[in-house]
């Protein structure tokens, strides 16, 4: 039985190529391993897989029983339901430490930089294994999505050294452009379920007991939301009173503004005021210099609620 | 303020010698950092560290406020009883990962492998910097102790590679005698309180719940606390007792005969007779092969508990 590596619920570019990345690299070492996802590829990663013509990992939800590797979270709430029946050998990511634990000593690769790309790049480095072409662009490509062109609060100098040697590898010199090309993909809106929208790159986070939810959408232009911002706040209401949560949040990043106007569905907005010191008009919030959930959003919010 | 990194609560020799390492390779690397310990150093390290020349940490049990790295452990029994007040940068490991969780992106370097010393030195090896000579000796010692100088399960080919290293740098070459050197330092009893010997190398698990605490006494001859063996068991009692925990359990490890003789104080001796099929006879029980706490006895012990 081969061990699966895999990314967090609700996939995005760096835990689907993370983990066809982290695969390929323990392949070589070795080990008898495949790429997974929880769920579907969105549009960016599609694009991206297609762009350098990598096989999208087979979608799996059920891991018990099975040896695995986590990209990308350290999260119970983003990891499978049964992970407590998975026997997990290790974790690779650059987010804060989650609640998983094991009751083996494992392999942990765990590094504060923009893109778990970037430590698995360094891995093949610390493992002398040379990154194959394709796997050279999807990765460079996870890392211009994480770090929105090297312009997020999250990205490092490691983040745009490794850039640099993708880039030698893979072929792709104009980072810019290629960033934007996938932002423009990941932008489009039309013809998706609104719903859809709120989900795309969306987290559930337990803070203190309370349940709260946070989605982001990067777009070139807020402009292209104008015409679907009343239905997405309408959704985020809905989302949470389904959910049972406290707050539902979604971020509508422009990246080229490098400012994130704030969609607010909570039982406290004073929770909202008293974290970035800003009150909430309409339920909604403009937060300029925001544009990282991981860094400038989540943190902060888990703070208030303490 | 600087930087402090320190390993577990009652500190060996890896948690010592592994803080005084990262400390070191951290300040070569720029930062301001100095390496602490929660606790007194024992007998084994007193030796390693004046065998090398090396100074002793400051005792250092308050954390609050401070910017730390944790060797050596990732459970929050383990750690400073302040440490959610603390902002924890990383963690090098080589244990099962436990409760600690991080509010902020944080560096983890944790392998399985027999010593954090291991981590450190493969650290030193991945940034390119000199392992002095002083500092090669005591990684040395110390992954020759956690070990058990190659004998232990939770030995790995990483470890001895490291080892071959560090002998190298350091120029010890008889391993094998610098490592007997070093455990009869350990195994010596005469003149300690008995409570000393208990707690030398001991640990608490929370275990579904169930308090369980383990020590350990790894001797070159089980002979050694042949006169002392019925306080020891009186002792793990009493301990068993204050602490309120479940179960408090002493592993008499004999590194030469390569087996563990268990002294038991337990709520429920069946707990330990279901985990390892034999059924303990006045409260002890030689399990034979058994060395390793880490890797032999306390995961086992933790599914029963579930």
């Amino acid at each position: 039985m081969s061990t699966l590596v895999f990314g967090h619920k609700n996939p995005d570019t760096d835990s689907v190529c993370g983990a066809i990345a982290l695969a390929d690299l323990k392949k070589k070492l070795g080990e008898d391993i495949a790429p997974a996802m929880q769920g579907e590829l969105n549009p960016e990663s599609t694009f991206v897989l297609n762009k350098f013509g990598v096989a999208a990992p087979e979608v799996v939800t059920s891991y018990a029983g099975k040896d695995v590797y986590l990209v990308d979270h350290s999260d119970l709430a983003q990891s499978p339901d049964d992970l407590a029946d998975a026997n997990i050998l290790g974790i690779v990511d650059h987010h804060k430490l989650g609640d998983v634990t094991t009751g083996q000593p494992l392999e942990c690769w765990i590094w504060p930089v923009g893109c778990t790309c970037t430590v698995v790049a360094s891995m093949y480095k610390y493992f002398d294994i040379e990154i194959p072409k394709d796997i050279a662009g999807i990765m460079l490509c996870a890392i211009l999505s994480d770090t929105v062109i090297f312009k997020s609060a999250t990205c490092t100098d490691a983040d745009k050294e490794v850039c640099a040697k993708l880039s030698e590898i893979c072929g792709e010199s104009d980072l810019e452009a290629l960033g934007i090309e996938m932002f423009k993909v990941k932008s489009a809106v039309d013809g998706t379920p609104i719903r859809e929208l709120v989900l795309r790159d969306y987290k559930d986070f337990n803070m203190n007991g309370k349940g709260v939810g946070c989605g982001q959408l990067e777009l070139v232009d807020l402009s292209i939301v104008d015409g679907i911002k009343a239905d997405l706040e309408k959704d985020i209401r809905d989302l949470k009173a389904e959910k049972g949560h406290h707050t539902v949040l979604l971020m509508l990043t422009d990246i080229m503004k490098e400012g994130t106007e704030l969609l607010i569905a909570s039982d406290d907005e004073a929770v909202i005021e008293s974290t970035f010191g800003i009150a909430p008009v309409d339920g909604k919030l403009w937060l300029p210099g925001i544009m990282s959930r991981k860094k400038q959003i989540i943190p902060d919010l888990e703070k208030t609620f303490k």
